[in-house]
């Protein structure tokens, strides 16, 4: 499907993606470019590599497909970095978890007939990050969420898409700030309140964590992840998250107010649509 | 260790108790009572049952340990109206979510020279209830607390303690408000946390649940328990729940402020010190 891609960032997704990628015929090589030394090297010997670079410039060089693999904050100034070295055919997505502040900060910046930007957010992951956790098979199953500007021509939005379906991914397409909503309830919402959860028990006595059992361990999992990956994408995301927040916290008010009021019908009641919607998922 | 014990109530956890106290040979008889017919039919099939009674005043005849597993509400009634049917020297007990108003409900209305009870919480279990999803490997490696009043027998205590052992459990004695103000926080807090983010995704668009991810999932997975057995579980323990949610908002108002102002470092600590808590489980 493309002769060249070009990882900037392969850690736990960047990784993931070349390894499936190679494996699955996507890609005839695989470059890619670390900010860090330790990851250039560990590139190096890693099989689904077949060049390292020092700069993101070469790296990127004679391929058709460049994937941001980046923190949130660095794609857009990456992508304006990269793009005087493209090919004019050339096609750029990312894997970051915001899309309206990246769409914005690039959007008037690459010329009309030159490489073409969309992006992408595969709905996959893990609290882990890193090379060390990559998995060939990490997106299968799992949901792409493309945001493909207006003007994007038809054919790199076709070859884009045919590129996750290719790697078993299920697609939708929604504009940059829809995006934002979406992932601001069913992705960033629950990893603040897991935050949250486990803030607050830290501050309690240390002896109960050993009493817990998996709800809890299920309930934090998320809390496990980067801090400093998860700062960036709140704070990119912020007004959409309090947003949800506030939402959220409408239904915390209704749920306490039945447990006040000893309301047992209606808490039964609100314990019952909560189960039918997680039932569903 | 018992030549007959009692369940009394065998779905996910009453079965599994049976079956890993067969398996394990902690009870050489299993007699078993449910409410529903249905169960007690389930029961005569399964090879963990040695009998099955129409009545919990007969199944509990003879037996030297008796294991309440119904919904907490109706642990003290039951227990109540079978301890007329007892030895004296049997011994009773529990794997009630609560245990406040459970222990306050029996206190005073066993004879000192009768049987004991003596509250015990497994912390194991599933969103899932019923004898279908039962199995003997349930309490491995989990904790149970246990809740013991100051003038419980020694022998029963230390009988009990070794019975929770011997199917490798760890143990934690705490009193019955201990207890209370302990699973508020670290399995209550977290179920009503789940079942608010469901209720409250539940009101927005149906389509974005197909876009969610493994940390959605996780996350409210223990929303999908049963809506009755929680809301008793609920109601008994109010007051501690309603303190943990308090202190839990006072967090999520800070996590806010963090966002609102824009402030990356106080952000990215709470995130760590979050995180931290979360390795450790």
């Amino acid at each position: 499907m493309f002769q060249q891609i070009t990882i900037l960032g392969p850690g736990l997704l960047g990784a993931s993606l070349a390894m499936a990628a190679k494996s699955s015929g996507l890609a005839t090589r695989v470059h890619t470019w670390s900010r860090r030394a330790e990851t250039r090297e560990l590139s190096q010997q890693a099989d689904w590599c077949d060049a390292v670079f020092d700069t993101a410039e070469a790296a990127v060089d004679g391929s058709e497909l460049i994937i941001i693999c980046t923190p949130v904050e660095t794609i857009a100034p990456l992508l304006l970095r990269i793009v005087g070295h493209l090919k004019p055919e050339a096609l750029i997505t990312d894997v970051g978890s915001t899309k309206a502040q990246i769409c914005r900060g690039i959007r008037g910046q690459l010329a009309a007939n030159g490489p073409t930007f969309i992006g992408s957010h595969p709905m996959a992951g893990s609290e882990r990050t890193g090379m060390a956790h990559a998995r060939a098979d990490l997106f299968q199953g799992a949901c792409c969420l493309m945001t493909p500007e207006p003007e994007a021509p038809e054919l790199a939005v076709t070859r884009l898409t045919a590129f996750w379906q290719a790697l078993q991914m299920r697609i939708a397409s929604v504009s940059p700030e829809q995006h934002d909503e979406i992932v601001a309830h069913i992705s960033h919402l629950p990893h603040l309140l897991a935050s949250a959860l486990c803030g607050y028990l830290a501050q309690k006595d240390n002896n109960w964590a050993n009493f817990a059992g998996g709800g809890l361990r299920d309930t934090s999992r998320i809390a496990a992840g980067d801090p400093e990956l998860w700062q960036q994408i709140v704070l990119q995301n912020r007004h959409q998250i309090l947003r949800a927040i506030a939402g959220f916290e409408h239904e915390l008010d209704q749920l306490k107010n039945a447990v006040l009021s000893e309301d047992s019908a209606a808490l039964t009641d609100h314990l019952a649509r909560a189960k039918h919607y997680r039932d569903q998922l």
